[in-house]
């Protein structure tokens, strides 16, 4: 019996061979498609069918891909030839809520934003919030260890997952964490899991950290600079001022300039970058107060409203950045992070390979702390090679400015030949060695993150 | 040539084999102390010589255990028969602050309160704040994964370290982490090593998470309360009051008489418990006004003093709590946290062992987070049989209600038998075969946290 027909004769109806999701399967959201297509896809509705997958798979020796809503920008979830795909979409039950202890427990599946729709209800809130937070779910967000706009107020997804249930490659279920604030009890399991990309084990359910809801109105600024440089500077000069706005975004001429045309907005003046800024929680105001007079003092041209409408309006231009790249051609998102104070530094960095190589690099950049998204644009499918050597200075300059090749879309196929430039080469080796330790057959997302480099 | 010359040949006069100095490496702060002497204490002052000890160790297959200042409280830097003792006490320069980037690249022996000192004067702060950072250095607060007072506003070290320098047990150096915000290139070994307890390698650099100092002046609140259960149902509602405070602690009737008589302050009404809890920030004394008012209406006699001096007065009193103990006789100081809801319930289940066991077992608590430290005072130095027995109850009834062993204070030695408990089986083996790929030769704080269970 082939490995397809051990997983019809155990998981009957929820195997899906069908062409058409066989294909979808390939691809995520970088554009990026895996060689071949996947053998079968699961569509797991429990841990217990995660784990007959796992224990077929492990019998078989069959690598099997992890895959949520497909929203990566690192291919870490493309599934191609020979590869079952374990999907845990329609795991997507919220199995408790306490506003006492200000936890959740959730299946893998829900939707980030589903899930904090519910939690609004009860005034809280999971503080993790990636653009993707409308179509991408909590296992994902937990499996690339997204970001997202509010980090630098709120933080990332390390910072508000207190455990993970996951299923090893044999099938075996673990609890990883705790449901307390604080505990060291072993090795932290739960933080190894976050950020891993599949190459662990299925995330199969987790217990999430909730904060409430801030009270008051949100304030929401924007700010235009003559350049990117000027506006990069601004906002360092926003944080050294110790203001901590929930949101800053900039955005460079290129990038204002798509939106502009994607939205049919008035063209922005040549060369003019935008920062755009959210405050919120109780001194929301006295806050934009203070952090529009430090963008007036560089030079900014600003505008506040007190509105939580017109707020959301001004905030739609920078979550129009992805569509805009995408009217423009094939887009390769990059997502290096260089400390705060290095901002201005990277832009310079990216002016210098743009010229270098003829190419347009649009930039946006969460600018409270120091991620920025420079977009590769191009014709057709395959990243022409000037495009991957242009991506090579970018990412070793981040890394030479004390920064790290990604924030938070994670390594996945995409970056995995830069992977042993960050982490050196007894560390990359470290690393996998631990995930044969979770995974001893290597069926794990195979060729992902730790591709073998040359 | 044996492991001690060879230590003397490369290493000269770092090298200490007073009695008196390998007789203090047998014990930390919990008062227990491993069973023979160690081979020698090395005072490493570089990295370098750290690298030179574990090639030693290595070659020789000497087990090392690495020691900070030894205020540990679980045992877990305590060395004994055949052991090399690695003191990375003399490595305390900082080598960087950056209040652009809000971070600081320190050596692990600095002192946490010395580093506080020296950040202060640049309107910086490290947040995790043991009740020891007066004599607890950075390295073992990030080996212990430490909590302590400001834990529930401010976080604990795991949310407060970007990337740590590691020795491994052959000798090399790897570089974990990084510097930006955000940065989730491969796995997170950075959170693997903090609360490793010297499993796993050696701590020899660290770079910190800061935090900007908060503004205008701290308020502290004293409210008393007729009983535990009353102070411990009056902390759960200040937080689902939604307030934040900065500390919240609760100490019941044993402690408070045991501080009372130490500090030589009028003796406690019989049963009573209090609550000390301060807000900091801009809006402090608005907090501190609101979280009276519910402390009140939960049966509180409530005192709030907007003095700073006098505020730290008041919490001298729960900093005086390790001495008082001290006094009563020698002391298990135990570690269990539990989701908050859950206090009161784990107050009940320590009346009930101290009735079954005939035991009184003063309890303080970091009631903000769920973090309990109930004491078990006793006569000699080997902890009795009932003891262990009570606590094994204490440990398995916060196990029961959704909490865990150790909130702060790890697992070393004294906890190791009841990690399998907590972890499982399967996660109990899955974390010793990860240690085993940093250390293969097992010769890292060998017996420690992973001690093979029955």
């Amino acid at each position: 019996m082939n490995v397809v027909d051990e997983l019809g004769a155990g998981l009957g109806g929820l195997v899906d061979t069908s062409p058409a999701a066989l294909e979808e399967a390939r691809a995520d959201r970088s554009g990026h498609a895996a060689p071949g297509r996947p053998l079968a896809i699961v569509h797991a509705g429990t841990v217990e069918h995660v784990q007959q997958v796992m224990r077929i798979a492990t019998r078989t020796r069959t690598p099997v891909v992890v895959r949520g809503a497909g929203t990566g920008l690192a291919g870490a979830a493309n599934a191609g030839e020979g590869e079952i795909v374990l999907s845990t979409a329609r795991m997507t039950a919220v199995r408790e809520i306490s506003a006492d202890d200000l936890i959740a427990v959730v299946e893998p599946g829900i939707l980030n934003a589903d899930l904090n729709d519910l939690l609004s209800g009860h005034g809280l809130w999971w503080a993790p919030d990636p653009a993707s937070r409308a179509i991408s779910t909590v296992g994902g967000n937990i499996a690339t260890g997204a970001g997202g706009l509010l980090c630098a107020k709120y933080g990332v997804v390390r910072d508000a997952v207190l455990g993970v249930d996951l299923v090893l490659s044999d099938g075996r279920l673990l609890h990883l964490g705790h449901r307390s604030v604080k505990g060291v009890t072993g090795l932290d399991l739960t933080s190894l899991v976050i950020g891993s990309e599949g190459t662990l084990g299925v995330i199969v359910g987790a217990t999430l950290k909730l904060r409430r809801l801030p009270e008051g109105s949100p304030c929401t600024i924007t700010a235009t600079f003559a350049g990117v440089r000027d506006a990069a500077a601004a906002s360092a000069a926003v944080t050294a001022s110790g203001a901590q706005p929930a949101i800053m975004e900039l955005m460079d001429a290129a990038s204002l300039a798509a939106v502009a045309s994607l939205l049919h907005l008035p063209a922005p003046a040549a060369g003019a970058a935008q920062l755009t800024i959210q405050t919120d929680g109780p001194a929301s105001a006295t806050e934009a107060d203070a952090i529009a007079a430090v963008l007036r003092a560089h030079g900014g041209d600003v505008q506040l409203s007190h509105d939580r409408e017109e707020g959301e309006r001004l905030l739609g231009i920078r979550r129009s950045m992805h569509p805009a790249m995408a009217a423009l051609g094939t887009t390769l998102i990059e997502d290096v992070s260089v400390p705060r104070s290095a901002m201005p530094a990277m832009f310079d960095e990216i002016a210098r390979i743009e010229r270098d190589y003829g190419l347009s690099i649009p930039t946006v950049a969460h600018a409270g702390d120091g991620n920025l998204h420079p977009n590769f644009i191009f014709e057709g499918e395959i990243v022409p090679d000037p495009v991957w050597a242009a991506a090579d200075e970018l990412f070793r300059a981040a890394i030479a400015l004390g920064g790290t090749l990604t924030g938070e879309h994670g390594i996945g196929t995409l970056k995995s030949r830069w992977l042993a430039a960050e982490l050196g080469d007894d560390q990359w080796e470290l690393q996998r060695q631990i995930t044969r330790v979770f995974d001893p057959l290597g069926i794990l997302n195979p060729g992902k993150v730790f591709h073998p480099h040359a």
